[in-house]
Parts: C-alpha cells; sequence; structure tokens
C-alpha cells in the first residue's frame, strides 16, 4: 500500500496520569502499535501547563503553547486528556478545523459539547473518538455506536463512578457511615480533596448524557440528566437495603420511553437505589465499574472492569489512537451517525420506578392506616411495609418506625405523597425516600 | 454527500433462525437504519437450500442458486448465515473476489480459513466482519480488534458454549449426573439431537481459534486448539467442587506465553476446570456466556449476555451489516490488521495450570504416603489433600478416597503423575482429573 512508511503525528495535551501512560506505550510499544497500524507513531509534543525537566518526557518534547502544538503541520491526531472543558474544547476544535483526528478522554465537554465537537469532526472529514470519556477501560461506546447499530437499545444502566461506588461498597460491608467512608475514601486516594463532582453525581450525569446520546442517537447533555447524589445515604438505609435482599448502588440510568400518544422521549438521570442482590450490578463493588445495556434483539448485556486509573483509561484513549491512525493511514473514517434524532427529554416526574419510604412516627393507634391512606389517595400501591416500636435508653417505647416499599410510581406522585406525610401530625419525620431499580414492577 | 441516496443492496444467505430474524430486522427497522447508514438498505434476495412459498420472505426474493445471487451487479454486501463450511466458504470467497462486503456468523469456517478469507477481503479492499461467529449477541471481537488495539492482550477465559454450560449449570444446582442433565437439555431444546460439536468442546475450539487469533495478532486454527468435552463430568465432580468452593465451567483459554528463551508462544485450548465461586465466570449459568479479557493496561475486562439464539446473533449480525453499509456509503473500511505475527502454538504439556485428582485407594497403611510421592518425585506440588474412608452397604470400609489439589504444575508432569500412579498397587482408580482455573498458582 502507498504511503505506508509515512509516520502518523501525534500530539498529546496534558501529562497526567493518563497523558503519562499514553506516551509511555506509544514509547515502549512502538513496534507492535507501528504493525497493526502500517505506519510507525511519532509523538511530535506534548502540551503541558508548565514545562519542566523532571515529567519524564524528554524536555524538547514539552510545550505550554497549546494552540500552536495542534495546528502544527506534522501533527495528525491529537489526544486531549488534559480536561477541564476549557482549554480542551478551544484546543480540539482547532485541531479539528485543521484536519486532524482528536482522541479525548473528557467526559465534562463530550456531556457538554458533543454537538459542536460532533459537527467540526464531521465537516473536516476526521475522526473524533472518546471511549475513555466514559467507564474507562471498560469498552462501551464503541458496542453502542458499532456493535448494537443494527439493534435498538431500550436502556443503559451502569456503575460508572468508581469513587462512589468504592464509598457504598465500604458502607455495604462494613456498616460505616457516609461521613467516616468518605474519609477512609479520601485517606486511600479514592477521592479527591474536593469530591463534589463525584459524590453530589455530577460525573455520573456527564457519562450517562453521553451515554444517552450514543445509544438513542440523539443529543442529551449533563444539564438534561435529573441528578442526586450520594450524600445523604445513611448506614440505616444500608440496614433497610439488606432486610429487603438489596444493596445501594449510585446508577446512571438511560431509557427510551413511548409516551401514550406513541411519542419517543428519553430519560437520563442518576441516584442512588437499592438494587436486588441478584442483579448483576449488585456485586460490582469497590472501584470497578459495569454498565448493562438492554437492547431489543441483543437482550440484556453486561459490561465490567476498571472504570479509572491512569492505566485503564490509557487502554482506551490508545485504542482510540490505533483505529484513527490506521484510518489516516488505510483510508477512511470511522463510522459516525447520518442522522440524528432530536427526541425530547422526559422530565423526572413522569419517571415510573418503585421507592423505598422510611418514616419516624409517634406510637399511637391509627397511624399506620392515615400513612397508608396519603399514599392510596395518589393511587401509589404498597408492596410491602414494615412497622417497629423504638424503645429509649431506658427501655420506654417512644415512638415506631414504618418502612413502606411501592410498586412503580410517578416520582410526581410519589413526590406529593411525601409532601402530604410530612403535613401530617403522627409523621415526626420522612427519614428516607430511595428508588429501588431492577426488580421488577 | 454525495451518493447518500443510492441504496445498498443485501443479499441474505440462509434462512434459519438468524436469517429469519435478520431479514425481518431489515423490514422493520428500514427508516432508523437508513438514518444511521445514510442510504436504505435493500434485500436482494435470500439464498435458501429449497425455494418454498412459507418461508415469511417473498416467493421472489428467494432462490438456490446461491453463486448467482452473489455474484449480482446489485448487491453490495453479503450476510452468510446458513452453515456449514461449504458452501458458505466457496459463496463467500466469490462475493470477497467480486467487491461485496462479507458478514458471517460461520464459526467453523472463521476458525478453519480466517487467514484465507481475510486475504481475499484485503485484497479486494472490501470488509469481512464476524463478530456473530463468536459469543452471538456479545461484542467481543469488536473490542478486542479495535478497543484494545493500542493494549496488550494478555489472556482471553470465556464460557463460550451456552449448551454445555446449561447443563453444567443444572449438574451443579440439583446434583445430576452428565446423561441425565443432557436428556433435560435435549428435551428442552438447549441440545442439539446429535450434540457432539457442543459437549466434546468442538464448538468451544472453533470459538477458541478465533478468539486467539484475534487477541494475539496471530493466525489459531481449531485444529491448533487443545480440546476436552464435558462428557466424563460426573455428580461426584461436582460434589468435590463444591468442597473446594468452586463449581465447574466448560472454558476456552487463550494466553500469550514468553517461554524461558523470551519468544513468545500462543496457547489456545477447551476443557471443564473447577472455577472459585468468587471469579466472575461462576455465576454465568444456563445459556449464557461471558469472556474475560486480560490486558496489560487496560486489567480485567468481562463482557457478558446471551451468547446464542435467532434474536441475540442476529443483533451481532445487523451491527456488523450496518458498519459495512456505513463504509459504503461514507467510504472507508473497517479497520484491519496491517500485520499478522506468526506465533508458534504451545503444546498442552507445557501448560502450567492447577488440578484436581481424585483417587479410590485401598484402605490400607501408608497409601496416602506413596500417593504423595509420586507427586513429590515429578515436583508436583500439593496444595490441599483430603483422605475418607468409604464404606459399604453394612457399614465395613472397604477403602478410601483421596483428593488431592495440587500448585501449578505443567500437564505434561501432572500426566506422567497419574500414569504412576495409576501403576501403584494400593490405587484401584484414578476417579477424575479436573484442572482449576481462576484461583491463584
Amino acid at each position: 500500500m502507498a504511503g505506508e512508511e509515512k509516520p502518523v503525528g501525534i500530539a498529546v495535551l496534558g501529562l497526567g496520569n493518563v497523558g503519562s501512560e499514553v506516551v509511555r506505550i506509544i514509547e515502549e510499544s512502538a513496534e507492535d502499535l507501528a504493525a497493526r497500524i502500517g505506519a510507525p507513531l511519532v509523538l511530535r509534543g506534548v502540551g503541558v501547563r508548565r514545562v519542566a525537566d523532571d515529567r519524564g518526557v524528554p524536555v524538547e518534547l514539552l510545550t505550554e503553547d497549546i494552540e500552536g502544538l495542534v495546528a502544527r503541520e506534522d501533527v495528525d491526531i491529537v489526544v486531549e486528556v488534559m480536561g477541564p472543558v476549557e482549554p480542551a474544547r478551544k484546543a480540539i476544535l482547532t485541531a479539528l478545523e485543521r484536519g486532524k483526528s482528536v482522541i479525548t478522554a473528557n467526559k465534562a465537554l463530550m456531556a457538554q459539547s458533543t454537538g459542536e465537537l460532533a459537527q467540526a469532526a464531521e465537516k473536516a472529514r476526521v475522526d473524533l473518538y472518546f471511549e475513555a470519556a466514559v467507564a474507562g477501560a471498560i469498552p462501551v461506546i464503541r458496542p453502542l455506536t458499532q456493535s448494537l447499530a443494527g439493534d435498538t437499545v431500550v436502556r443503559v444502566a451502569g456503575i460508572v463512578n468508581g469513587t462512589t461506588n468504592y464509598i457504598l461498597s465500604a458502607m455495604n460491608e462494613t456498616g460505616a457511615s457516609y461521613d467516616s467512608a468518605l474519609a477512609d475514601a479520601s485517606a486511600l486516594g479514592y477521592a479527591e480533596a474536593d469530591p463534589t463532582a463525584d459524590v453530589e453525581g455530577y460525573d455520573a450525569a456527564a457519562k450517562a448524557a453521553i451515554l444517552a446520546s450514543i445509544a438513542f442517537h440523539t443529543r442529551v447533555t449533563a444539564d438534561d440528566v435529573y441528578r442526586e447524589g450520594i450524600t445523604k445515604v445513611t448506614a440505616e438505609d444500608f440496614e433497610s437495603a439488606k432486610a429487603l435482599g438489596c444493596t445501594i448502588k449510585l446508577l446512571a440510568i438511560c431509557e427510551r420511553l413511548t409516551t401514550g400518544k406513541g411519542k419517543q422521549k428519553v430519560s437520563a438521570r442518576v441516584y442512588p437505589a437499592l438494587v436486588p442482590l441478584d442483579h448483576p450490578l449488585a456485586s460490582v463493588s469497590g472501584a470497578f465499574n459495569a454498565v448493562v445495556v438492554e437492547a431489543e434483539a441483543a437482550g440484556r448485556l453486561m459490561f465490567y472492569g476498571q472504570g479509572a486509573g491512569g492505566a485503564p483509561t490509557a487502554s482506551a484513549v490508545m485504542g482510540d489512537l490505533v483505529m484513527a491512525a490506521r484510518n489516516r493511514v488505510q483510508g477512511g473514517r470511522g463510522p459516525r451517525e447520518s442522522k440524528y434524532a432530536k427526541l425530547p427529554i422526559a422530565s423526572i416526574g413522569v419517571i415510573p420506578t418503585r421507592y423505598y419510604v422510611s418514616l419516624y412516627v409517634k406510637d399511637r393507634p391509627g397511624v399506620l392506616s392515615s400513612v397508608a391512606a396519603e399514599f392510596a389517595k395518589r393511587e401509589v400501591s404498597i408492596a410491602e411495609v414494615r412497622q417497629e416500636g423504638i424503645a429509649d435508653d431506658g427501655g420506654q417505647r417512644v415512638g415506631a418506625r414504618i418502612a413502606v416499599l411501592t410498586h412503580q410510581a410517578t416520582d410526581e406522585a410519589l413526590s406529593e405523597t411525601i409532601s402530604a406525610l410530612e403535613e401530617l401530625d403522627a409523621v415526626s419525620q420522612v427519614a428516607s425516600v430511595l428508588r429501588m431499580e431492577g426488580a421488577g414492577e
């Protein structure tokens, strides 16, 4: 084949855990990669915030001039692993406009600007790959865009944030409180100094937006994703979960819904939920990630592996890089959508799920009946209910706790029920409200 | 884009469960597929063994002239779902030579002729996809060839045959004998009238050959795969497995080995093995399939789903078909290797695994010591040993059973040990020899 020997020039933006690992693999696996691609990869430069001679990369390859680097004539492919949204977005747009293919691991950017970037790639007829933006090393984007391209995906549900899964797994195993599990996770390096993006579900919401966009061939941004974090999950919630044969996981859920009039909508949401122990996601523990995809013909598929970390994320980046480089050498481009649907986003209010509600009530006759009545008024059907007395230190009964598991109900009906329960004189406190996923209706 | 409206002509060879489902999806999802591809798919004809008007497809689309159909000018892509090796091989070669892209689900063919077919596709510069040939709906081929293209795969281990997994799961759950579990599987349609290809491991060996070829960028055929079936697995083996905290699975294992002199070899093998209950493959039950991939950077990944059946297999075929059609419409081809390695195949004799050996012995002093000595002589290190007495109906002790679990040993050393044990006067019978996988060394 003509031109096979012409090297493919690579610019890497960012030299953190992932960038360092990408540079290492490009150097150490040079021969294997050249055989797979049909031409050698050559590292033209690495964009960093501050050039220094202790970065493990020859200092002459380092530059602080990101825009200059991506515009270089001898750069064919740009690997963006620096985050955050800016200046990554600007650098990627420059690269695409100049006809470079782009690989990015930037989930926040892809969740926000996927339409803009995809259009720029389309216009320049180059590749834009982002496998590493969701679930680290686990191939999820490529199976959804390619392997299932002839099928109809109906649902994607995943554990896509390792920090929160680590915290929730620890709470489940040790009975620890949220604060104590978070402190342990921080001490062990599983949670960042400011854990907000993880524990409030922003990271998972960005990934949910990307998953929903590619699973349903539409545009969903992080702002479209309903989001609840894990900061309110208590040790007591885990006790309740166990009593119900469940654990608690932070789930990212993307669904295609058909409304009464046959219209298609998309729901994307992130929240902690009770998951039955026999569900495949229940046994995904620690910092691991897993994504379950349900498609009409394929049935239920699960993908499992390490969702973060320098080496696993670099593996996903390198897969994309080899694909983009092969396309450069052999001609052609990776597959892309010809037409995107513009499916409307379903509001959380109309989404039906099952709920677990735990209440502290006064210990007097008729309380259970008046609580049950509030559910019934809003047609929220009760599947299970437990009531237990609460005693003070002297053994004196001072109140009771009522735990209710509902059948499927809309978020709207459930929210109204909770508001009404909070108004009841007999109810001291609504202690927790948790959704349940993966347990039938 | 120019030419977007020109339809892509499809020929389907075979109208069994998979072929019927492929035809159904092409017809029923025509609009969605056209949007994803950028042009409509048009079914030009379906090759069948015997044309009849009760096949659910307009009779004018049916033809018995397979060679004529694949050579038609208006056919761009051929979907081969008829099996067996011939006449499929000839039809695919004709199609490739005439510049058609080919999708096939034919594992026996791909395990035998992958080199020949890949060369023909390369020469004609067209796509040859075969995701459906391994593990049905589960995307395995594409993750290995694309997502992990920049990583180094060290091991692939999978449950890739649903029939044997169904039988072994039933034996595990009910304590049934092999014959009784096979009879049930046949009655329920999970095993074919002649189950040889499944229960003797031929089907799994074909898949192992394909997996090894793509994981290690080399050529492995079904004949290169060491193979043992499940017909000798007994109810007693499952009891022993339980005592060891294991179950028994038919595994297809592909490994990259580095010999003493730093030379790379490939091992591909299929056999029933003890698998610890906490290993991800242990909980894959019934007709499901799962493949665990271990790569240097990515770590351990698992893919799980339905490995067979008309609809799941059709999902994989359709994914390939949409990719090949997009390439036709948008220009370009799917990725392929530039250079294949020719790694030698490691003989089973040099492969180290752990072993479980169960013996019936005479009940007399010194037996355990002489048995242990045979292991020691060949440097097979014993990890665990149990001895229990065996009584006759009257409670009279008539012998003993010794169960030995070894550390890692080569097949060769273990085979020699077994031969020596069989010669021992004190050993009445070597009842079973099973490998153990996934439990460390």
